[in-house]
C-alpha cells in the first residue's frame, strides 16, 4: 500500500471531531451522557459518516452504534481471517465539560481509515466493525463501560438496576430512549468469530509529549476499582451542638480523603481519587449527618490494587469507630489489570515504526473500552499525543499532524493484517 | 391578672403548630424558604389567626407578616409607654426537613397571648406588633435574617444582589413574589417609638431538659460569622495524573474541615461547622478542580470569634500554599454577640419564677431574629425546653404542658409591662 500523505482524510477527521464536539447536552460546554438527547444526535451524525464510508449501520440494545463492512477479498484464504471480524472503536459519551478527542477520536479515526481503504480499493479478507460505544465514562450511573459491557454480553441485572441521580434505572433509561421490549443483550459475537480489537485513544498523560513522538503502543491497562463510600453520623444545630458531642459525617469523610491521598502518595504507581462529596442535610448551619462520595483506585498490578483496597477499608472502619459514625463501602466497579495482546501489539508497533521511527510503549493509567473487550477478544491500543497531557477538559487537544500520523498508522496496520502474515 | 390554666389556649396553639407544620414546599417533609409558595400560604394562614385575635394585618416589602394591636388603656400614662409599640415574634421560614416549632412557636404563641389578653379584656397602654419574619434560616440565599433585616431597615444592596442556586437575586425574588415597584425597605419604627422585643424560641439544646424546667431566660446570643470558602486547584484524569503532580481542591478542603474542627475542639465554647461541600467537576474519575463550602463559627465573645476567624484564614492560606491551590474566604454574614436587655430580662425572669419556680439563665449558641432586632430596640428571649435538645429535624418536639407554661409566662410578662412598674 503506498504511503500517500492522507492530508485530505486527516482534514476531514479534524473537521468531524470539531463538529461532533458541538453536539452537547449543555450550552457552551461539551457534555454527552448515556442515552441523553445529545447522544442520540451524536449517533445519528456518526451513522451518516459510517454510511458514507460504505458501512452498514445498526444500533444495539444499549445504544451502541455499530458500522459493519463485510470482507471483500477473494475466498479461500482462511488463514487471513476470512469470515471473521476485526473490531475498531471507542466511546461517544463524554465526561461533563469535556474535550472533543477522548472517545470520539477512536471512532472517527477508524471510520476515516475504512474510508481511505475504500478509496484505495483495498479489499480486506475479514469484516470490520466500527464501534461507537454509548457509555464509557460512568457519569450518569456512576458505573463505567455500560456500552462495551452490553456489546460483550457482560451486563448484569445489578448493572441494569443502577439508578441515576433522578432515580431512573439503566433499564428504564434504555426503554425510554430506545423503546421496544427490553431484554438483557447477549454478546455480539462469539470469540472464535473475532480477530481482535484496536482502540485509538488520546494518551491523557504527558509521556508521548516528553518523548516527542505522535503515538505509542499500550502494553496494558491499570486495574481499577470504584467504590461508593458513606459515613453516617447525626445532624445537629451548628450553634447549639457542642463540639465534643458531634458525630460529624463530613469530618469523618475528610479524614478518609486524606488517608486515601496519603496511601497513594506513599504507594506509587497506585493512584487514589475522591472526585465528589455529597453532604446531607447540606445547610450551612447544620452539622453534617451524612457524607457520601466515590473512591477510584488504580494500579497496574492487581495485587497492589487489592492491598490498597483492604488498607482503605480498614482506615474507614477505624475513622468511623473513633468518631461514632456508621461506615459503608460498596464496590461499584472492579476491573482487573489488562495486558494487551502481544501479537496484535507487535503488528501495531511495526506500523508505528514505519510511520514515525521509534515507538514508545506505555502502560495506561486510564481505563478504556479495551478493558471490557479483552474479555471477548485480543486487544491492542494506540495512544495519540495530547497537548500538556490534558484530558477531561475543554483544553484537550491533538495536533492536525498527529491526527494524520495516527490515521496512517491505522491504515498501515489494517493493511498488514489483511496481508495475512499477521493474522493472530 | 388571675392565673387561669389557659388550657384551651394552649390546645389551640398546639393545633395551629401542627397545622402550620403541614404547610410545606416539599411533600412528606417540612420545608419553607424565603418567599416560596409555602411561605405565601403560611402568611395567609397566620394572617387569619392574627385577625381573629383582633389585630390589623399587613405584609411589608420583604414578605414579613405584621399583626398590630393598638393600645387600648386610658390616656395620660406616658410612663407606661402610651403611643409606643412593643414587639413580639420570630420567623416563619424553616430549614429543609425541619421541625414545626423552630420559629413558628414564637409567632403563634405571641398571637395566642394577645388573644388571651383580649378574652380577659385586659387593656394595654402600648401597641403590640407581632412579627412573622419571612427569612431567618439562610437556606435559599445562604444568608440569614433577610426578614428581620428588612424590618429594621438594615438590608444592603449587597444583600439584595445575592443569588440563590438558580441565579435569582433577592431583589428579583421579592419582585416576583410580592409584585409592585421594588425599593429597599426602610426601618419600620424609629427606636424611640419602641419599648422592646420579646422572642420565644425552642432552646435547641439540652440545658433546660437537664435542669427539668420548661423555660429559661436568655442572657445573650453568641456572635456568628458565616463565610464562603473555596479552594481551587486543577482538574485532572483520575487514572493518568500522578499523585505528586495533583492539585486536588477537595484534599485541600478536607484539611481545612479538620483544621476547623480541631480549633473548635481545643477552644470551647467556640463552635465551628462546615455544613456542605460542592466539588467541581464532581465526577468519580476526575481529580477535583474546585471545592467550595460554607463555614459557620460562633462564640459568646466577639474577641474569641475574631481570633478563630484569623486563625482559620491563616490555616487555609497555608494549606493552599503547600498544595499549590488558590484559596478564597468571603465573609457572607457577621453578627456580633448580643447581650439581652437586663431590664426586660429582669421582668421576664419574674414572670418565669411566678409560673415555674426557678428560672434558668442560658446563653444562646444559635442566632435568632433578636440579634438583628437588638440594633433597633432592647431585646429579651424566652427559651422553651425541647425534647432531647433536637432541632432542625422533624423529631423537634415541645410538650403540651410546656407550651401552656410558656404561654402563661408571656401573658404574665405583658401584664407586668402594662402594669407600668416595669416599662424601661
Amino acid at each position: 500500500m503506498p504511503d500517500i500523505p492522507l492530508a485530505s482524510a486527516a482534514r476531514t477527521l479534524s473537521r468531524r471531531l470539531d463538529e461532533l464536539g458541538r453536539v452537547s447536552d449543555e450550552r457552551g460546554k461539551l457534555t454527552r451522557t448515556f442515552l441523553s438527547p445529545a447522544m442520540r444526535r451524536a449517533n445519528a451524525r456518526v451513522s451518516g459518516w459510517m454510511r458514507a464510508a460504505g458501512m452498514k449501520v445498526r444500533e444495539d440494545g444499549v445504544g451502541n452504534l455499530i458500522g459493519r463492512l463485510e470482507g471483500s477479498a477473494p475466498e479461500g484464504r482462511d488463514r487471513h481471517g476470512r469470515g471473521k471480524t476485526f473490531l475498531l472503536g471507542s466511546h461517544l459519551d463524554t465526561v461533563r465539560d469535556a474535550g472533543r478527542f477522548d472517545g470520539a477520536l477512536g471512532v472517527l479515526l477508524a471510520i476515516e481509515a475504512v474510508a481511505e481503504l475504500r478509496r484505495r480499493r483495498v479489499g480486506l479478507p475479514f469484516a470490520i466493525e466500527i464501534l461507537g460505544f454509548s457509555e464509557e465514562e460512568g457519569v450518569r450511573f456512576s458505573s463505567a463501560y455500560l456500552g462495551s459491557k452490553g456489546y460483550c454480553g457482560l451486563l448484569t441485572s445489578a448493572d441494569l438496576g443502577r439508578r441515576d441521580p433522578r432515580g431512573i434505572s439503566v433499564r428504564e433509561a434504555i426503554g425510554a430512549a430506545l423503546g421496544g421490549p427490553f431484554k438483557i443483550p447477549g454478546r455480539a459475537h462469539s470469540p472464535s468469530d473475532l480477530l481482535g480489537y484496536l482502540e485509538v485513544h488520546i494518551e491523557q498523560g504527558p509521556v508521548l509529549e516528553a518523548r516527542a513522538r505522535p503515538t505509542g503502543v499500550v502494553t496494558g491497562i491499570a486495574g481499577q476499582t470504584r467504590a461508593r463510600i458513606a459515613f453516617e453520623g447525626r445532624a445537629g444545630h451548628a450553634g447549639t451542638t457542642p463540639m465534643g458531642l458531634r458525630r460529624d459525617a463530613l469530618a469523618g469523610a475528610a479524614e478518609f480523603v486524606l488517608a486515601a491521598e496519603a496511601l497513594a502518595l506513599a504507594g506509587a504507581p497506585l493512584v487514589a481519587t475522591v472526585g465528589g462529596m455529597a453532604v446531607a442535610p447540606g445547610a450551612a448551619n447544620v452539622v453534617p449527618g451524612r457524607a457520601e462520595f466515590p473512591l477510584d483506585i488504580r494500579h497496574p498490578r492487581d495485587a497492589g490494587r487489592r492491598a490498597a483496597l483492604r488498607s482503605l477499608r480498614a482506615a474507614g472502619r477505624e475513622i468511623a469507630r473513633r468518631r461514632g459514625l456508621k461506615f459503608s463501602f460498596t464496590v461499584t466497579q472492579d476491573n482487573a489489570a489488562v495486558a494487551c495482546s502481544r501479537r496484535l501489539t507487535a503488528v501495531l508497533e511495526r506500523s508505528v515504526r514505519a510511520r514515525q521511527g521509534r515507538c514508545p510503549a506505555l502502560a495506561s493509567g486510564a481505563g478504556h473500552d479495551a478493558v471490557v473487550l479483552s474479555e471477548l477478544t485480543p486487544v491492542a491500543m494506540l495512544f495519540v499525543r495530547c497537548r500538556g497531557g490534558v484530558s477531561h477538559h475543554p483544553g484537550e487537544h491533538v495536533g492536525r499532524r498527529d491526527l494524520a500520523t495516527a490515521l496512517r498508522i491505522v491504515v498501515d496496520f489494517l493493511g498488514r493484517l489483511a496481508s495475512g502474515r499477521q493474522i493472530p
